[in-house]
């Protein structure tokens, strides 16, 4: 039978280890598509969409979605590339998803990467802060900055504790440890991110995220196609995409994201499931303090109680909502144009009961909220196995 | 009445002049936005899709869809970037027209645009030159010699002679004096081609595209939404998009882009239209033998007769077939992510009749071919008002 709800289905998944890899852009791309095509048993698609916020400044290159069709031989795919910045993934996989639900496409490969490790860290500071407002960027703001500033406003307002923050990183490099493809599989204590170097009082090291090299792929497709290849599969039952300031001091506190909030609200109404409904969640922790942040705005915690649910473990592996199984951007790392979709990946495998050690028991909802700059553009979407 | 057909309406336009211009890309960007938003009467959209290419390269900067939602006070319209080298406004359009045609978007504005001018032109020359194969790159191939191949091909197989595609430049540039958003607005004879400095034998300068500064946009919307707003307006009735190889040299002929024929095949199937019923078409001439090839490749003229057709006056503006209306890439300039928006800002102006001293009388149906590096990945779209 031919159902006709709007839903796309996730036919397969790719993703590698994430860290400093030898590679150069292309071929961390190409190994992730070539794991995803596999995954779904398919040969040919009819689109493919790369996710990829600064090919031209990392690497010098442009036009990677023609470099990649060809590479893979999948010509005469259409093939172009994505750029929300860090929300990149998230951008092609809503951009996919719309390809397939218009009927121009019945199979898609996204697949999203970055390639960080050929500059020095000094520089890709300098390539990360071009997507901030040129004002801001004048006036010294940069991304940890925001972070952190965002991070004393909450405490101040909350009562949060420091503590509750370390507990985040802490929590997300235990789930890196389990992942194999993370980029830090080292488990930390609260202690040691305490006395980790201050980056911007009063976040330091250990609360934000690494430069990491990786890519990680999804083949998108239209249901009754799926149905030809598999009985059971994940379907994106609704995406949600918003944008909001790209200064985000306009904002009245730095602890609010609104375009998480609407992109939240457009996808629990366009997949009929709410926060309660939600089992699972891979979120944008660029910093700890985003990880408490965003799902505050998602609703699956009330403003000002997201540290408290970190601290008392409702967020870990054997909590009541588990966030971030994969490490997050914290631990299993944050090749910017990657992440996206490799939060759907994560969940499509946590549902299908594809983790291994750090596989959640009975979760049938998840959630992936990928964010691009400070809040700027935001897109959310719900999964489930059908 | 509702209208399902799967039409996408364009409903407004915009475009400022192209040349060597003092202001940044989003500047540049902006200002076609706004014209584009005050034509069509709209103030909010749902969607912003940006075409450019390399605005890291040139100008150090991503994320220019977030960076443009909040210089235009859009926000919340979800907002990103699509990246197709040259062929990157042919892509966003069709992403654009996809979110609407899947019910995703009512309203979308695509501005496409470059600032290249920032970098002297053997910078630019390099930043172009790494779309295309490694491979290809390191024995020393670059889209001007691939064109200039492609000629001596062309010219041997066809007996084309040097003279057919000198007149090509002559009618652009003669165009382009009619057009006031036209980076050259003077006329040339074919002596003066045939005189102007070679760039690689039989190419010589007056055969190529320049380097410019230059941003065009235009509203796509539901046709539904789009009624309420016009009586009469154009619309997209089919769009086409289909990749190639990215290393030209593996083709049979040089003279060939498989990918044009494909995408204009789609097009012409989901328009119901044919090569017979094309009025003015806007293509990619980055030198003037493109002209050619992607004249014959759309069908509109027999393999091996489109030098004789452009020596002849059939695709001067009084001709039967018009090309390149707006002085094309060579005389209107090719500001790479502008293009593909350009074309259809063009096509639907001369559609509407608001072309002032180059309207083309009694055109039904337009059509735009927008290429990525040499033939690696073609949008074509069919254009008619209703």
């Amino acid at each position: 039978m031919s159902i006709t709800v709007r839903w796309v289905a996730v036919l397969g998944v790719g993703i590698s280890r994430f860290g400093k890899r030898s590679e150069g852009l292309i071929d961390l791309l190409s190994e992730s598509a070539v794991m995803a095509l596999d995954d779904a048993g398919v040969e040919q698609v009819d689109e493919l969409v790369v996710a990829n916020m600064a090919s031209g400044e990392f690497e010098g290159v442009s036009g990677v979605g023609s470099i990649l069709v060809s590479r893979l031989g999948l010509e005469p795919a259409r093939a172009y590339k994505v750029e929300a910045t860090s929300g990149s993934g998230g951008a092609a996989i809503y951009v996919a998803s719309n390809s397939i639900l218009s009927g121009m496409s019945k199979v898609a490969l996204v697949v999203g990467g970055e390639k960080m490790t050929t500059k020095e860290t000094p520089e890709v500071s300098e390539v990360i802060a071009s997507i901030l407002d040129e004002d801001d960027r004048a006036h010294g703001l940069t991304l940890p900055s925001l972070a952190a500033f965002s991070a004393r406003n909450y405490m101040r307002e909350f009562g949060a504790t420091r503590e509750s923050l370390a507990s985040i990183a802490v929590k997300n490099h235990y789930n890196g440890s389990l992942n194999p493809h993370a980029h830090f599989r080292k488990r930390i204590t609260i202690e040691e991110v305490l006395s980790s170097p201050i980056v911007c009082d009063p976040l330091r090291i250990y609360d934000y995220c690494p430069i990491s090299d990786g890519a990680a792929a999804v083949i998108l497709a239209d249901i009754n196609v799926a149905k030809k290849y598999r009985d059971k599969f994940p379907v994106i039952r609704g995406i949600g995409y918003a944008s909001d300031t790209n200064s985000p001091i306009e904002r009245d506190f730095l602890f609010e994201m609104p375009a998480v909030r609407r992109a939240a609200e457009m996808a629990y109404a366009a997949s009929k499931r709410g926060p309660r409904d939600i089992d699972i969640v891979e979120l944008h922790d660029m910093a700890t303090i985003l990880e408490v942040i965003i799902s505050e705005e998602l609703g699956l915690f009330e403003r000002g109680r997201g540290w408290k649910a970190a601290e008392e473990g409702v967020t870990s592996l054997d909590g009541e909502l588990p966030i971030n199984t994969s490490g997050g951007l914290k631990a299993k790392g944050h090749p910017i144009g990657a992440t996206g979709v490799a939060q759907l990946v994560e969940v499509s495998m946590q549902l299908l009961g594809e983790c291994g050690e750090r596989q959640v028991q009975d979760a049938k909802v998840g959630l992936t909220c990928n964010v691009s700059g400070f809040g700027a553009g935001v897109t959310v979407a719900v999964v489930e196995v059908i």
